[in-house]
Protein backbone atom coordinates (compact mmCIF):
# COMPACT_ATOMS: atom_id res chain seq x y z
CA UNK A 1 0.00 0.00 0.00
CA UNK A 2 1.71 3.56 -0.34
CA UNK A 3 2.04 5.82 2.18
CA UNK A 4 -0.85 8.43 1.42
CA UNK A 5 -3.06 5.27 1.40
CA UNK A 6 -2.26 4.17 4.84
CA UNK A 7 -2.20 7.56 5.97
CA UNK A 8 -5.22 8.11 4.62
CA UNK A 9 -6.76 4.63 6.45
CA UNK A 10 -5.26 6.34 9.74
CA UNK A 11 -7.59 9.77 9.26
CA UNK A 12 -10.43 7.50 8.84
CA UNK A 13 -9.76 5.15 11.51
CA UNK A 14 -9.71 7.80 14.15
CA UNK A 15 -13.08 9.27 12.95
CA UNK A 16 -14.61 6.84 15.64
CA UNK A 17 -12.89 9.16 18.80
CA UNK A 18 -15.84 11.30 17.96
CA UNK A 19 -18.03 8.80 19.54
CA UNK A 20 -16.17 8.24 22.39
CA UNK A 21 -17.75 9.98 25.56
CA UNK A 22 -16.45 11.85 28.71
CA UNK A 23 -17.56 12.89 31.91
CA UNK A 24 -17.88 16.27 30.17
CA UNK A 25 -20.79 18.10 29.45
CA UNK A 26 -21.56 20.42 26.32
CA UNK A 27 -22.08 23.80 26.94
CA UNK A 28 -25.68 23.29 26.14
CA UNK A 29 -26.21 20.70 28.78
CA UNK A 30 -27.93 18.39 26.11
CA UNK A 31 -24.61 16.01 26.05
CA UNK A 32 -21.76 14.46 26.91
CA UNK A 33 -18.40 15.97 25.26
CA UNK A 34 -16.72 13.46 23.45
CA UNK A 35 -12.69 12.75 23.26
CA UNK A 36 -11.92 14.42 19.37
CA UNK A 37 -13.91 17.95 20.84
CA UNK A 38 -11.81 17.48 23.90
CA UNK A 39 -8.61 17.19 21.73
CA UNK A 40 -9.57 20.35 20.15
CA UNK A 41 -9.92 22.23 22.87
CA UNK A 42 -7.13 21.08 25.26
CA UNK A 43 -4.68 21.44 21.44
CA UNK A 44 -6.14 25.42 21.23
CA UNK A 45 -5.75 25.54 25.52
CA UNK A 46 -2.56 24.22 25.20
CA UNK A 47 -1.40 27.04 21.95
CA UNK A 48 -2.61 29.68 23.51
CA UNK A 49 -1.29 29.22 27.38
CA UNK A 50 2.05 27.64 26.31
CA UNK A 51 4.14 31.04 27.81
CA UNK A 52 2.90 29.84 31.32
CA UNK A 53 4.99 26.40 31.44
CA UNK A 54 7.45 26.45 34.45
CA UNK A 55 10.07 25.17 31.73
CA UNK A 56 11.08 26.09 27.87
CA UNK A 57 9.14 23.49 25.77
CA UNK A 58 8.68 23.30 21.95
CA UNK A 59 5.06 24.07 21.18
CA UNK A 60 4.88 22.12 18.20
CA UNK A 61 5.68 18.60 20.01
CA UNK A 62 2.89 19.83 22.81
CA UNK A 63 0.02 20.31 20.51
CA UNK A 64 0.96 16.78 18.48
CA UNK A 65 0.83 14.79 21.59
CA UNK A 66 -2.31 16.58 22.73
CA UNK A 67 -4.14 15.72 19.62
CA UNK A 68 -3.61 12.43 19.84
CA UNK A 69 -3.52 11.47 23.31
CA UNK A 70 -6.47 10.16 23.49
CA UNK A 71 -6.97 8.11 20.48
CA UNK A 72 -6.25 5.07 22.17
CA UNK A 73 -9.96 5.71 23.95
CA UNK A 74 -11.44 4.02 20.26
CA UNK A 75 -10.48 0.69 21.45
CA UNK A 76 -10.58 1.09 25.46
CA UNK A 77 -13.22 4.15 25.76
CA UNK A 78 -12.32 7.01 28.48
CA UNK A 79 -11.50 5.92 31.42
CA UNK A 80 -12.68 8.08 34.01
CA UNK A 81 -9.99 9.75 36.37
CA UNK A 82 -11.69 8.93 39.52
CA UNK A 83 -12.63 5.52 38.95
CA UNK A 84 -10.32 3.46 40.89
CA UNK A 85 -10.65 0.21 39.46
CA UNK A 86 -10.66 0.98 36.01
CA UNK A 87 -7.47 2.31 36.14
CA UNK A 88 -6.23 -0.91 37.62
CA UNK A 89 -6.06 -2.14 34.24
CA UNK A 90 -5.92 0.84 32.15
CA UNK A 91 -2.20 0.62 30.87
CA UNK A 92 -2.14 -2.44 29.36
CA UNK A 93 -5.38 -2.23 27.62
CA UNK A 94 -4.14 1.23 26.25
CA UNK A 95 -1.15 0.03 24.91
CA UNK A 96 -2.32 -2.65 22.80
CA UNK A 97 -4.87 0.33 21.28
CA UNK A 98 -1.79 2.14 20.99
CA UNK A 99 -0.15 -0.75 18.63
CA UNK A 100 -2.97 -1.09 17.03
CA UNK A 101 -3.53 2.52 15.78
CA UNK A 102 -0.24 3.87 15.08
CA UNK A 103 0.71 0.81 13.24
CA UNK A 104 -1.62 1.67 10.36
CA UNK A 105 0.37 4.66 9.93
CA UNK A 106 3.74 4.84 7.45
CA UNK A 107 7.03 3.77 9.27
CA UNK A 108 8.44 7.44 10.18
CA UNK A 109 5.04 8.63 11.59
CA UNK A 110 4.53 5.34 13.27
CA UNK A 111 7.40 5.71 15.51
CA UNK A 112 7.50 9.48 16.32
CA UNK A 113 3.16 9.25 17.18
CA UNK A 114 3.96 6.48 19.29
CA UNK A 115 6.55 7.51 21.48
CA UNK A 116 5.00 11.01 21.52
CA UNK A 117 2.22 9.21 23.21
CA UNK A 118 4.31 7.12 25.77
CA UNK A 119 5.72 10.36 26.36
CA UNK A 120 2.96 11.59 26.98
CA UNK A 121 1.95 8.93 29.34
CA UNK A 122 4.88 8.42 31.41
CA UNK A 123 4.88 12.67 32.24
CA UNK A 124 8.50 12.58 32.61
CA UNK A 125 9.61 15.31 29.62
CA UNK A 126 8.82 19.72 29.66
CA UNK A 127 6.47 19.09 27.06
CA UNK A 128 4.82 15.81 28.29
CA UNK A 129 4.51 17.49 31.25
CA UNK A 130 2.75 20.99 29.95
CA UNK A 131 0.68 19.03 27.86
CA UNK A 132 -0.81 17.12 30.78
CA UNK A 133 -1.19 20.21 33.07
CA UNK A 134 -3.65 21.03 30.04
CA UNK A 135 -5.21 17.78 30.11
CA UNK A 136 -6.07 18.17 33.76
CA UNK A 137 -6.95 21.63 33.77
CA UNK A 138 -9.98 21.40 30.70
CA UNK A 139 -12.43 19.55 32.61
CA UNK A 140 -12.20 21.58 35.80
CA UNK A 141 -13.35 24.85 33.21
CA UNK A 142 -15.93 22.57 31.90
CA UNK A 143 -17.47 21.42 35.43
CA UNK A 144 -17.46 24.59 36.20
CA UNK A 145 -18.93 26.65 33.34
CA UNK A 146 -21.58 23.43 32.80
CA UNK A 147 -22.50 22.40 36.33
CA UNK A 148 -21.15 19.16 36.17
CA UNK A 149 -23.85 17.24 36.35
CA UNK A 150 -22.57 14.22 35.33
CA UNK A 151 -19.72 13.98 38.08
CA UNK A 152 -22.27 15.23 40.87
CA UNK A 153 -23.47 12.47 42.22
CA UNK A 154 -20.20 10.77 42.64
CA UNK A 155 -19.70 13.14 45.58
CA UNK A 156 -15.96 13.67 44.74
CA UNK A 157 -14.50 15.11 48.04
CA UNK A 158 -12.18 18.33 46.74
CA UNK A 159 -9.11 16.41 48.66
CA UNK A 160 -9.31 13.74 45.90
CA UNK A 161 -9.77 16.28 43.09
CA UNK A 162 -6.35 17.99 44.46
CA UNK A 163 -4.82 14.87 44.72
CA UNK A 164 -5.23 13.84 41.35
CA UNK A 165 -4.85 17.34 39.52
CA UNK A 166 -1.59 18.96 42.19
CA UNK A 167 0.52 17.41 38.76
CA UNK A 168 -1.17 20.39 36.96
CA UNK A 169 2.19 22.59 39.28
CA UNK A 170 4.73 20.09 37.48
CA UNK A 171 4.04 21.36 33.70
CA UNK A 172 2.86 25.11 35.07
CA UNK A 173 2.67 26.49 38.78
CA UNK A 174 0.63 29.80 37.15
CA UNK A 175 -2.04 27.56 35.96
CA UNK A 176 -2.00 25.20 39.24
CA UNK A 177 -2.59 28.14 41.25
CA UNK A 178 -5.66 28.86 38.92
CA UNK A 179 -7.03 25.83 38.76
CA UNK A 180 -6.82 25.87 42.40
CA UNK A 181 -9.68 28.66 42.05
CA UNK A 182 -11.84 26.71 39.68
CA UNK A 183 -11.63 23.51 41.97
CA UNK A 184 -12.74 25.96 45.12
CA UNK A 185 -15.69 27.54 42.96
CA UNK A 186 -16.67 24.08 41.49
CA UNK A 187 -16.95 22.98 45.44
CA UNK A 188 -18.67 26.03 45.99
CA UNK A 189 -21.66 24.86 43.44
CA UNK A 190 -21.21 21.22 45.19
CA UNK A 191 -20.15 19.65 42.06
CA UNK A 192 -17.07 18.53 44.66
CA UNK A 193 -17.76 17.75 48.29
CA UNK A 194 -15.65 19.88 50.86
CA UNK B 1 -8.62 42.04 34.18
CA UNK B 2 -5.48 40.38 33.89
CA UNK B 3 -4.07 38.33 30.88
CA UNK B 4 -4.71 34.85 31.85
CA UNK B 5 -8.61 35.54 33.18
CA UNK B 6 -8.68 37.33 29.22
CA UNK B 7 -7.38 34.06 28.11
CA UNK B 8 -9.83 32.13 29.76
CA UNK B 9 -13.09 33.69 29.09
CA UNK B 10 -11.72 33.08 25.06
CA UNK B 11 -11.50 29.09 26.13
CA UNK B 12 -14.97 29.12 28.05
CA UNK B 13 -16.59 30.89 25.53
CA UNK B 14 -15.42 28.77 22.61
CA UNK B 15 -16.94 25.96 24.17
CA UNK B 16 -19.52 27.25 21.93
CA UNK B 17 -18.35 25.82 19.00
CA UNK B 18 -19.03 22.06 20.00
CA UNK B 19 -22.41 23.01 19.44
CA UNK B 20 -22.56 23.93 15.74
CA UNK B 21 -23.19 21.48 13.32
CA UNK B 22 -21.94 20.26 10.05
CA UNK B 23 -23.18 18.06 7.23
CA UNK B 24 -20.90 15.75 7.42
CA UNK B 25 -22.23 12.68 9.93
CA UNK B 26 -20.22 10.96 12.43
CA UNK B 27 -19.19 7.39 12.15
CA UNK B 28 -22.20 5.60 13.92
CA UNK B 29 -24.33 7.71 11.74
CA UNK B 30 -26.27 8.96 14.61
CA UNK B 31 -25.72 12.88 14.71
CA UNK B 32 -24.26 15.28 12.75
CA UNK B 33 -20.33 16.48 13.21
CA UNK B 34 -19.70 19.08 14.94
CA UNK B 35 -17.43 22.17 14.14
CA UNK B 36 -14.78 21.36 17.31
CA UNK B 37 -14.13 17.60 16.22
CA UNK B 38 -13.86 18.99 13.06
CA UNK B 39 -11.43 21.20 13.63
CA UNK B 40 -9.52 18.73 15.77
CA UNK B 41 -9.47 16.45 12.35
CA UNK B 42 -8.37 19.05 10.20
CA UNK B 43 -5.59 19.96 12.46
CA UNK B 44 -4.32 16.42 13.12
CA UNK B 45 -4.71 15.62 9.01
CA UNK B 46 -3.02 18.76 8.46
CA UNK B 47 0.21 17.65 10.43
CA UNK B 48 0.39 13.98 8.86
CA UNK B 49 -0.11 15.42 5.93
CA UNK B 50 2.19 18.40 5.41
CA UNK B 51 4.84 16.38 3.69
CA UNK B 52 2.16 17.26 0.95
CA UNK B 53 2.34 20.75 0.53
CA UNK B 54 3.40 22.17 -3.24
CA UNK B 55 4.88 24.80 -1.40
CA UNK B 56 7.16 25.16 1.82
CA UNK B 57 5.62 25.95 5.46
CA UNK B 58 5.56 26.79 9.04
CA UNK B 59 3.19 23.70 10.14
CA UNK B 60 2.77 25.52 13.75
CA UNK B 61 1.17 28.38 11.81
CA UNK B 62 -1.03 25.98 9.65
CA UNK B 63 -2.10 24.27 12.85
CA UNK B 64 -3.16 27.41 14.88
CA UNK B 65 -5.15 28.65 11.74
CA UNK B 66 -7.22 25.69 11.76
CA UNK B 67 -7.43 25.47 14.86
CA UNK B 68 -9.21 28.58 14.77
CA UNK B 69 -10.74 28.28 11.57
CA UNK B 70 -14.06 27.90 12.32
CA UNK B 71 -14.58 29.70 15.43
CA UNK B 72 -16.90 32.66 14.09
CA UNK B 73 -19.30 29.87 13.37
CA UNK B 74 -20.30 30.13 16.72
CA UNK B 75 -22.35 33.11 16.10
CA UNK B 76 -22.70 32.61 12.36
CA UNK B 77 -23.14 28.52 12.01
CA UNK B 78 -21.82 26.40 9.58
CA UNK B 79 -22.15 28.04 6.11
CA UNK B 80 -22.90 24.80 3.79
CA UNK B 81 -20.56 25.16 0.61
CA UNK B 82 -23.40 24.12 -1.65
CA UNK B 83 -26.00 26.93 -0.44
CA UNK B 84 -24.99 29.88 -2.78
CA UNK B 85 -27.35 32.32 -1.25
CA UNK B 86 -26.15 31.80 2.22
CA UNK B 87 -22.27 31.99 0.94
CA UNK B 88 -23.19 35.53 -0.35
CA UNK B 89 -24.00 37.32 3.11
CA UNK B 90 -21.30 35.10 5.03
CA UNK B 91 -18.04 37.47 4.80
CA UNK B 92 -19.47 40.54 6.56
CA UNK B 93 -21.74 38.47 9.22
CA UNK B 94 -18.15 36.41 10.19
CA UNK B 95 -15.81 39.66 10.62
CA UNK B 96 -18.01 40.30 13.42
CA UNK B 97 -18.09 37.19 14.60
CA UNK B 98 -14.19 37.27 14.07
CA UNK B 99 -13.83 40.86 16.26
CA UNK B 100 -16.41 39.84 18.89
CA UNK B 101 -14.43 36.20 19.82
CA UNK B 102 -11.11 37.45 19.10
CA UNK B 103 -11.53 40.76 21.19
CA UNK B 104 -12.11 38.72 24.55
CA UNK B 105 -8.16 38.17 24.12
CA UNK B 106 -5.15 39.89 25.10
CA UNK B 107 -3.68 42.46 22.35
CA UNK B 108 -0.60 40.45 20.85
CA UNK B 109 -2.79 37.39 20.61
CA UNK B 110 -5.60 38.99 19.38
CA UNK B 111 -3.95 40.50 16.84
CA UNK B 112 -2.50 37.59 15.99
CA UNK B 113 -5.48 35.05 15.95
CA UNK B 114 -7.91 38.12 13.83
CA UNK B 115 -5.08 38.07 11.59
CA UNK B 116 -4.45 34.27 10.93
CA UNK B 117 -8.19 33.78 10.86
CA UNK B 118 -8.18 36.50 7.73
CA UNK B 119 -5.21 35.11 6.07
CA UNK B 120 -6.90 31.44 6.07
CA UNK B 121 -10.27 33.22 3.95
CA UNK B 122 -7.93 34.89 1.87
CA UNK B 123 -5.93 31.99 1.02
CA UNK B 124 -2.64 34.18 -0.92
CA UNK B 125 -0.08 32.57 1.54
CA UNK B 126 1.58 29.07 1.33
CA UNK B 127 0.12 28.43 4.73
CA UNK B 128 -3.20 29.25 4.23
CA UNK B 129 -3.43 27.42 0.50
CA UNK B 130 -2.53 24.14 2.25
CA UNK B 131 -4.62 24.67 5.46
CA UNK B 132 -7.51 25.60 3.14
CA UNK B 133 -6.92 22.27 1.13
CA UNK B 134 -7.27 20.21 4.15
CA UNK B 135 -10.71 21.71 5.36
CA UNK B 136 -11.95 21.10 1.75
CA UNK B 137 -10.66 16.93 1.91
CA UNK B 138 -11.92 16.21 5.16
CA UNK B 139 -15.71 16.39 4.40
CA UNK B 140 -14.79 14.48 0.85
CA UNK B 141 -13.04 11.89 3.51
CA UNK B 142 -16.55 11.55 5.80
CA UNK B 143 -18.58 11.95 2.68
CA UNK B 144 -17.15 8.62 1.49
CA UNK B 145 -16.69 6.45 4.78
CA UNK B 146 -20.29 7.16 5.86
CA UNK B 147 -22.29 7.43 2.91
CA UNK B 148 -23.44 11.31 3.28
CA UNK B 149 -27.18 10.70 4.39
CA UNK B 150 -26.98 14.37 4.94
CA UNK B 151 -26.27 15.63 1.47
CA UNK B 152 -27.51 13.07 -0.96
CA UNK B 153 -30.81 14.94 -1.15
CA UNK B 154 -29.54 17.43 -2.73
CA UNK B 155 -27.91 15.91 -5.37
CA UNK B 156 -25.42 18.20 -6.05
CA UNK B 157 -23.57 17.30 -9.42
CA UNK B 158 -19.85 16.00 -9.56
CA UNK B 159 -19.15 18.97 -11.78
CA UNK B 160 -20.47 21.44 -8.90
CA UNK B 161 -18.58 19.62 -6.57
CA UNK B 162 -15.13 19.39 -8.73
CA UNK B 163 -15.27 23.41 -8.70
CA UNK B 164 -15.99 24.01 -5.26
CA UNK B 165 -12.57 21.66 -4.50
CA UNK B 166 -10.50 22.44 -7.27
CA UNK B 167 -8.49 24.89 -5.11
CA UNK B 168 -7.20 21.70 -2.90
CA UNK B 169 -4.87 22.16 -6.15
CA UNK B 170 -3.15 25.42 -4.96
CA UNK B 171 -2.06 23.60 -1.89
CA UNK B 172 -1.00 20.55 -2.77
CA UNK B 173 -1.31 18.24 -6.16
CA UNK B 174 -0.57 15.05 -4.49
CA UNK B 175 -4.29 15.67 -2.22
CA UNK B 176 -6.05 17.34 -5.44
CA UNK B 177 -5.47 13.83 -7.22
CA UNK B 178 -5.95 11.85 -4.10
CA UNK B 179 -9.46 14.00 -3.77
CA UNK B 180 -10.64 13.30 -7.13
CA UNK B 181 -10.74 9.87 -6.52
CA UNK B 182 -12.25 10.09 -3.53
CA UNK B 183 -15.11 12.77 -5.41
CA UNK B 184 -15.29 9.65 -7.96
CA UNK B 185 -16.06 7.10 -5.65
CA UNK B 186 -18.79 9.38 -3.89
CA UNK B 187 -20.53 9.46 -7.17
CA UNK B 188 -20.14 6.04 -7.70
CA UNK B 189 -21.92 5.55 -4.32
CA UNK B 190 -25.05 8.48 -5.30
CA UNK B 191 -23.55 11.14 -2.91
CA UNK B 192 -22.89 13.39 -5.65
CA UNK B 193 -24.65 12.99 -8.76
CA UNK B 194 -22.90 12.35 -12.03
Amino acid sequence: MNKLQQQIDFIQEIEKLKTVTRKNLTLDNKRPENSAEHSWHVTIMAVLLCEYSNKEINTLKVLKMLLVHDLVEIDCGDTWLYDEKANESKNAKELNCADRIFNLLPENQRIEYKELWLEFEKRDTNEAQFAASIDAMQPLLNHRITGGDLIKSSKISVNTVIGKKKHIADGSNVLWKYSQDVIADCTDKGIFVA
